[in-house]
């Protein structure tokens, strides 16, 4: 054993009893560092790591050091009881950040009687990665459609029903919530899976697929044993080896099966699993890649897909809310709006071990001139993401592991492009597709039918319903350049919510759940994509994007649709967002045992919150979890002299 | 093998022997890990992947088909004799981007007696990433520096003394080609390696640091068998298996060790090989991470940063050319001037199996407005990165193959800082210091050397050298809230070119190798990053990040060094360079063996070139390479009747 200090030499020596003999586990240079695939013969509990795994399966299940559940107390304070009472005198507390983990810990420790100062870098606009495009509200007044009602979620849109603090808070605070559907359903709501997976040329309605799959199987050349296999069927046979450590268990077991899997798996990414686990080649893998997305993050954690399957799925109910996420950060800031103050990015944060903290601040976009403002307080709460926190300098430095993690961490980027159309076409049977098209001009149904409209941008935005003056030569001429490729027409879509999926640059296609009252037209997700594939979509000025997004949707839904375009779109790069850096934290292979444990943590007299703090990036559950944890760590936390 | 497409099932049926022989490698469960390592006494050919890893192995040596060497042929057709004589009919072909790769191409096809049209996307400029900020130029007349003589490199800065096709052509072209310092030298121009590593708050100067690593290495926390090594002693030793294949092996030897390499770790990340193989700890791989640049693509493909290893060494010798780099493109853009067009986006290609090729283009710049216009040719060579042509419409579609290299080759990221000062202080001794700085105002040399001079911004460009009028307000103010942490100075830097590392957001610094004639000013590349530390720099405006990129110099090299600033500055992210898509495509684990066979290929009439087709991407001698096989294959291919 030449390196003691090794993991993965521990575990290629495999000497069972020399592992047992007490390395403890620690952060820094004395100890183990984690791990990942044990040799079999040895016990996981053997593995000197297992203590890392134990903790990061906690994180998993939300449970404290000693096991205990967190959320039923996390759901108490949120929801009921407040904060904890008669704990020690009132505080300054700084909360850097109003997404959602900033208000609701302001909000938290404000009714605590703590004094609290909430510092924005937006100028325009609370949230964080919970954005509406919607007329007025506190982002301004400009009108983001053409149809002042219609509205549409650039971050956050579906809630799952499994995230007990998010649905309680919005359920506390009057939020009416209704359902996201992930899969379209019909005119009686029952989930009806016709919208389409497009791939390698064959357009196929989802249900028919998990019924004959084997067409755009063959497409891929899987082997024969896959040919009849839906995409979504390898994919869980693949990933059964992982569940298998979980499914069906409870209480320690689980918490011990989590960290098995994260013991096994830990420092895998998803393409490792595939092929070395799973055992899958690569057309399968480009199979299940395209159809269940999974291809985009293959190279990133494989535990991070792996928990993202768990919840995104079919079986999964979500849940949004009528005119926008939104709403709920509304609802949020109203409580605490007097203690906000927009326009300041944090940039230098001076800290001391008993206290005292001071945020030296830049305005960016009050009046044009860059203004200079520091705010101090007794603690503070820091939601900054990883990545926006490596150009912050703190004074102290932060230690070793917080300066990896913040170093490290990695984010990926999301991007989304909607747009808008004056009629929601995806809910046509054919009947109103005729009735429609010949509305534009007679002839025009058969002409779409036959391919023979002219595809070079006069029809865009041709429907009477379409209100003029939206379409910009530019978008016309860059249409007609890009043109859809596919000329065939498909039959009506004829679906409601849900979304659908192709191997072209859009990727990701969902239509909204729900009519905007008072509206005929709606806000079509037309792309949303993540990592490489996101990024090449932020090479396109707006006015060329929103046209190949539509190209991209005619693509699956036949040229027809332009007739209802409007001319109005609007898109959100979360990767050049300047204070969000990602759509979120997901990390690479290795780095939920590596840095895990060191995000979280308080650094004297500093608290670090937001989801990246929590294995749920990107879900506003993870937010709320760390927003409670934090406000907690605050107000418990005593004072030196 | 009822999977003959994929090496990774194969892999697990030849697993079946390699278990027999009871090598048990597998992660654990009851099956044959499939791929990459093959168990040592199956000899590696038998495997059936074993060809594609020769294929790879043959790109690695710029090798034929049969094994025969490919530069010598190259070199004579682009420095000596141009393409063969005699080979049929002249052709119209279309050069999509005007790099260096469609540069060289145009101009072997055009002195062939080829009709040449070359669709250049950007307006004002050809080069692609070879990109000098200069005075005038054809990027136009802005000037981007105070000093009209002073120039930088946004992209290519380096040109290595083992690229021959690169430095032949420089030579060819008359253009006289000098010493790169990778490393800094002393006056009389040895190496000195007297610039910093910083990181941990800990400073050392490289050569201090190869005899005394304790210091530093323990600041990461290493084991104690690796405090008295420096890090590229660690690294060296880390690679050494995979190097053991190579090293010393000429011919079918070097070939067989090279495909070798391919098969066992081609599907490896770097942090995979490091723990597993070279079964590093953690600490270890943070500290040669940071100080040999390891860290940002750790994720990345074990091959890229491999071979990148071999070539970025300070044992490797590098050229630039006086007048920036760009003066190699400018003396290719000359010969093939009247052939180009500006302006000119690609945006669908439709092409024949037997040949005709239309490429449909819109201009984004020319007045404003956006003008769509066609080209068409009997054959094609595009240039453009693959992740560009993601969006690129091809009518017929191209194959399975060659739409999935497309779709997932992967780009990374990569930010360079640049600021002018207006004297190159990294050359000063301390006498030098005393007798500027108390020119400034007697006894601020003392106050900086002992911290006591104002941080607030009021000493930027202080030295009267410095002319007036290029420090914004609000660069002074980010500069205040921003601050440099270290206020403590050290010793002079006293060195000539060579650069700096840091664990600070910069990274990697890099001061000039020879001074601009009539200027005793220099620009320094203050910040050179990749991957996610260059996307963090990118969430930065210039006002911001010129101050920013500062700070992070002073942090290394003291904060007297403000005095000389200019406040001019230029910044070139290449993942926000609309038509490069990133630094260049560095691969994924697992795609030079899954995608690259498919990405130099032509597809009839349609030929591929540009760096990324070959496995140097980010270098000139790939895209070089490039031009002269796709300009053969044109020239050399038989247009059907």
């Amino acid at each position: 054993m030449d390196t003691p200090l090794s993991r993965r030499t521990m575990m290629t020596a495999t000497g069972a009893t020399t592992l047992a003999a007490g390395l403890t586990f620690a952060s820094h240079a004395d100890a183990a560092p984690p791990a990942v695939v044990p040799a079999a013969p040895v016990a996981p509990e053997a593995d000197p790591s297992w203590k890392t795994c134990l903790a990061v399966a906690r994180a998993v299940l939300v449970l404290g050091e000693n096991d205990e559940p967190l959320v039923p107390r996390y759901s108490r304070i949120l929801l009921e009881e407040g904060l904890p009472r008669g704990r020690g005198k009132a505080k300054k507390v700084l909360v850097v950040g109003a997404g959602p983990a900033g208000l609701v810990a302001a909000d938290l420790l404000g009714r605590a009687g703590h004094e609290v100062t909430v510092i924005e870098a937006n100028g325009n606009r609370v949230g964080g990665r919970v954005k509406t495009f919607r007329t007025g509200g506190h982002e301004g007044a400009a009108q983001p459609f053409a149809d002042p009602k219609q509205y549409a979620e650039a971050g956050a849109m579906r809630i799952p029903d499994s995230h007990p603090l998010v649905t309680g808070l919005m359920d506390s605070l009057g939020l009416k919530r209704r359902r996201f559907h992930l899969v379209d359903v019909d005119a009686s709501g029952r989930p009806a899976n016709r919208t389409w997976i497009q791939a390698n040329g064959i357009r196929i309605r989802r249900a028919r697929y998990q019924q004959r799959p084997q067409a755009l199987n063959r497409s891929f050349g899987v082997p024969t044993q896959y040919e009849d296999v839906p995409a979504s069927d390898i994919y869980r046979s693949a990933l059964a080896p992982a569940r298998a450590l979980i499914d069906g268990k409870q209480g320690q077991e689980l918490l011990d099966g989590w960290a098995k899997v994260i013991q096994r798996y830990g420092s895998w990414s998803m393409f490792r699993y595939l092929t070395e686990e799973a055992k899958l080649d690569v057309r399968t893998i480009d199979l299940i890649g395209t159809v269940q997305n999974v291809t985009s993050r293959i190279h990133l954690s494989f535990l991070h897909s792996f928990l993202s399957s768990a919840l995104i799925s079919p079986d999964t109910s979500f849940y949004e809310l009528p005119d926008g996420t939104a709403t709920l950060t509304d609802a949020l800031y109203a409580r605490v709006k007097d203690a906000v103050r927009l326009d300041r990015r944090a940039v230098r944060v001076e800290h001391g071990p008993g206290g005292g903290v001071t945020v030296h601040t830049v305005s960016e976009g009050r009046d044009g001139k860059v203004v200079q403002e520091a705010f101090s307080g007794d603690e503070a709460i820091i939601t900054v993401p990883y990545a926006g926190l490596r150009h912050v300098t703190f004074t102290p430095p932060l230690p070793y592991g917080k300066r990896r993690a913040i170093t490290e961490l990695h984010y990926d980027a999301a991007t989304k492009v909607l747009l808008e159309f004056s009629r929601r076409w995806w809910e046509f049977t054919e009947q109103d597709w005729k009735r429609e098209l010949d509305a534009v001009r007679p002839g025009l149904y058969e002409a779409y039918q036959r391919g023979k409209a002219p595809a070079d941008g006069s029809l865009l935005g041709a429907h009477p319903s379409v209100p003029k003056g939206h379409i910009s030569d530019g978008q016309r001429t860059h249409y007609a350049a890009h043109r859809a490729v596919q000329r065939d027409q498909p039959e009506a879509a004829a679906v409601i919510g849900g979304g659908s999926t192709t191997d072209n640059p859009n990727r990701f296609m969902f239509e909204p759940s729900h009519p905007v009252a008072g509206s005929r037209g709606g806000v079509l997700l037309a792309s949303y994509s993540w990592s490489d594939d996101a990024l090449k979509w932020d090479s396109f000025d707006s006015e060329e994007r929103y046209p190949r997004a539509l190209g991209g949707v005619q693509d699956v839904y036949g040229q027809r649709v332009e007739v209802f375009y409007t001319g109005m779109g609007r898109t959100q790069s979360w990767m050049r967002d300047p204070y969000a850096y990602g759509e979120a934290s997901v990390l690479l292979p290795g780095q939920h045992t590596e840095l895990f444990s060191d995000v979280p943590s308080a650094e004297g007299p500093l608290h670090f919150a937001g989801c990246h703090t929590s294995v749920k990036p990107a879900w506003i559950e993870g937010a709320l979890e760390s927003a409670v944890r934090t406000a907690l760590e605050v107000h418990t936390r005593v004072l030196r002299p």
